[in-house]
């Protein structure tokens, strides 16, 4: 009975949608852990390593875009959640955290698993809550319930993100042999009414003015989960106004003419009256993370006189050291509203002059169909096996309907600059681009999906996250493909590391492990191909579906990589 | 020549005996990385998982008393530290915390690696420094110098501890292919003296009366690293002043029959008589953690009247409850002083009474043989193949001069329950007690002696952590044994979940990976021991000296362990 308002705390996630927990073991932690998982309305994990923990709690609610709750016990358990929270905080997606405690005396008395865990995560939470260790007073309940129902539309309000809730518990840790847990259904349940952000008349007239006094006008995306009816409106938008729509390959928006996907490789080049035809007056942002390091450079050199950045978020933020306009409004409803006003006063004004506008996307759009067939062409004819031509490979021989998760750091910009030729999901970790925790937030998608999911890996992002399949939850439809080069072939691939006589000991860090016996002890099928083998042979029946996951295992030369990734840089800046 | 400042912190840390230093790959950071790796002063080890890297300088630390260095890159890296940062805190380690950080302005500008890592550890470190991206103005040079003395200066000041420096870095990282790096010989040195605290006479004056107002004195000894000068002064302290000694096994206090070290057995019994007649007037602690809950029972219910804790610290700590008095003066000068003014004391007042103290450190002494007779009764007689028994033959067949670690959680229960025949340097990371770090600790260990390490770990702890073994620096001397009972065997050997029906899949977590691809991937011997198996036979093959690491597992049944222990603590009580 004296645990019941923890008790309570399962029934209000459950019937608030939060549904899906992943629970670290504990004894500090054993009454959430209980209530969790004798709920009935509750799906549980049960994954020991918290940092593993963390980030499958992150690819769930990243997957589902519902809140994630997850739960550890005191101590160091909760640091080892923190490269989850921040990327989870970075990248505005909703989890609940929830830290067993001790109680607030036996802090720093040299007792225990005790640490300073009230406000432990810092500024990269969006609220930290901490519970009281005593309920004896009627308000202690109120405070709980109420504590509870905020922290639960905290997580799920723009921006999205993780709340903590530091959860102090006194002994016993323990209800008896048989003691039930009951569930009291009259929990204080209270809903924040989605309320979607306007502008006023005055304020859209000013904007219509300042869109149309841009001759080049260029919308760009950022990481954003896929949006159907984003990817629609955009694309009514940019053939009827005459404007460029480029995004990332994390940027979900699909791979067809409407869209330009290639700008990292075309930007790349040197060709200055290019790049000055490209140069918008007026830049739209939406989404998140750039993946492009030449859309960014591009962007500095020539910088639009005005950048829209439509996000309801309070927080300024300037990629691009551009900015002069935030719009606070969801990009849906920006763009719909824009195009119908501007649709009228084009109609009242029986104005047909396109101000150029059709040539500057068409610019674009050459520029784009030139930078796909030049990345083709050059891997048409490098003919040696490398890794930057396979995974245009796998890209192209996706499944359809998959799930694409791409992890830190060179499968992503490989990625990026091919694009996809097909439709999946992608996601990948930008919020800080971390290495910590790749896999497992593709092992949490694939928990949440039927489809198929792959995730794109270095063998250093492998090993560094290998617990990622140290638990008995692992989906049958999850495929990691892991890139083994030896070591962090990026050191050797970006400038500078590369000339230091220190790469391989200090930067790539060499090493010979391979992923196989980390495979077969987690009971993954395990494939694994080299130089002089079928790739597509083996890839078949890889992606196959199974009973069980499956992961294979590229293996690559770095100094070969690094030779052929030269050379496209070179073809590309000739 | 940009980043002088920065080649002059390795030179600073050179200069000031700062000269081990681990570093995790990452591009932020390459300055400090190069700084460090071309300075001849200095020894690196380069290790990937952040995590593992944090534990590993902990345990060089721990093991070497010096101030060891950590570098990561930026963002969530720094948060993969953290573990080992606040595992040193608690634990007072010294480590200088060095976290590459993008120039503030980039802070949550969705670029890249980058977080709010300002102050990140919160009040797990000693001091947060945070050093300026900017060294034009010369006040920077000084600044920065005048830091890396105060934290180094810090860390090796008691309370020892980790000290953080966020270390602000503007591109380009690397340096010029053939560009050599300098270090200024005459960097700005402070030196902090070391001062020795005392007391004044009258306060030595009142602290006699009390002792010699006391008729039971019993000193306790909680986790300290080996200290031969304190051991002896506490055996003649003891033995001339009739004051019972006891210490925990990670007190280090050597097993002879001066001092007490089975009081977690014979303190678990409900003989009251014994447990009055043991009850102190005054209780006299030094050192750290301790185990043993049942002497921490004991002390609840047989509160001392007085309670001094020696140590010079600031923090009040009050792990009995029973605090009177904070003595900040180190413990060996303490006691000897103490001892010369009572025997002077005594040789004046000519005072030959001891006011039944001799009786009562006998009553402790004749208790502690009594406890060590029913453990090794208890074992005798328990002929089935159980892991008690089984860390009993290990610690009894320790090669002399070894170093033990002793993993959380249930490794350090047992041996403290059994304590040591012979001589071992004996730690454990028992500042938070995590199990996230406990071989990468053991290692960081081997890697500053040529004495066989021991790590003691179960296979929950050691599969956590197996990223300990992932890097080029694994040690010959180290010995890994893993106790694997297929999951987190503790929670079926204390009260609670025991009883409960979520007991294997949400506490033990049961699963069946054994250590042997974890061990050869990492170029470990692998050994393996399962009941019927003649134990001493793998045991001498294990231990004996060889070119490379060696890793046992040892395999028993969780249920089987369960019943023994239950019936261990059974007789206990009887």
């Amino acid at each position: 009975m004296l645990l019941q308002p923890i008790n309570n705390i399962a029934e209000i996630c459950a019937r608030k949608g939060v549904k899906n927990v992943v629970i670290s073991p504990g004894s500090r932690s054993a009454a959430l852990t209980l209530a969790f998982a004798r709920h009935r309305g509750i799906q549980t994990k049960v994954i020991p390593d918290e940092r593993t923990a963390g980030f499958v709690g992150l690819g769930m609610a990243q997957y589902s875009r519902q809140t994630v709750a997850l739960i550890c016990t005191s101590g160091s358990a909760a640091y080892n959640l923190a490269p989850a929270v921040v990327e989870a905080f970075f990248q505005e997606i909703p989890l609940l955290v929830f830290t067993a405690d001790r109680p607030k005396e036996w802090i720093h008395q040299q007792d225990g698993q005790t640490i300073y865990q009230n406000e432990l995560y810092g500024k990269h939470v969006k609220k930290s809550f901490e519970l009281p260790a005593d309920y004896a007073h009627p308000d202690a309940n109120w405070y709980i319930e109420r504590v509870l129902n905020e922290a639960i539309n905290l997580s799920q309000t723009a921006p999205k993100g993780p709340v903590h809730i530091n959860v102090p518990i006194r002994e016993p840790f323990y209800p008896l042999a048989d003691e039930k847990i009951t569930y009291d259904r009259h929990v204080k349940l209270v809903e924040r009414l989605a309320a979607e952000p306007t502008l006023a008349t005055d304020t859209w007239h000013r904007l219509q003015n300042e869109f149309e006094n841009a001759n080049r006008v260029l919308i760009a995306v950022g990481q954003l989960p896929p949006s159907p009816s984003l990817w629609a409106i955009l694309k009514e938008f940019s053939e009827e106004m005459g404007v460029p729509v480029l995004g990332d390959i994390i940027s979900n928006v699909p791979a067809n003419e409407t869209f330009i996907r290639q700008h990292d490789v075309f930007l790349r080049g040197k060709n200055e009256v290019l790049l000055t035809a490209l140069e918008p007056d007026l830049l739209i942002t939406v989404g998140d993370s750039f993946i492009s390091k030449n859309f960014k450079l591009f962007l500095r050199n020539h910088a639009p006189a005005r950048h829209w950045h439509i996000k309801t978020t309070e927080q300024l933020i300037d990629t691009f050291q551009t900015i002069t306009t935030q719009i606070p409004v969801e990009p849906t409803y920006f763009f719909q509203k824009m195009l119908e006003d501007l649709d009228y006063r084009q109609f009242v004004q029986n104005d047909s002059d396109d101000n150029g506008r059709a040539a500057y996307r068409e610019a674009w759009l050459g520029a784009d169909r030139q930078g796909k067939r030049s990345i083709y062409r050059f891997l048409r004819q490098e003919t040696r096996w490398n890794e930057f031509a396979l995974v245009r490979t796998i890209l192209d021989n996706l499944p359809e309907n998959s799930v694409l998760h791409l992890a830190n750091s060179m499968p992503v910009r490989y990625a990026n600059l091919l694009g996809l030729s097909q439709s999946a999901e992608v996601f990948a970790n930008r919020g800080t681009s971390g290495i910590d925790g790749c896999t497992s937030t593709a092992l949490g998608a694939a928990l949440m999906t039927d489809k198929p999911v792959f995730i794109l890996t270095g063998d250093v992002a492998f090993f560094y996250d290998r617990n990622a399949l140290w638990h008995p939850h692992i989906p049958k439809n999850l495929r990691t493909v892991v890139f083994n080069n030896a070591g962090g072939n990026i050191f050797r691939l970006i400038d500078g590391p590369s000339a230091q006589p220190e790469l391989e000991q200090y930067f790539e860090t060499r090493h010979s492990t391979t992923a196989r016996h980390t495979a077969e002890d987690a009971g993954l099928d395990y494939y694994s191909i080299k130089e002089g083998e079928d790739f597509l042979t083996v890839w078949q029946a890889f992606i196959a579906p199974d009973s069980h996951a499956k992961l294979l295992e590229i293996f690559t030369d770095p100094v070969r990589n690094g030779e052929v990734f030269e050379a496209y840089r070179k073809s590309a800046t000739a």
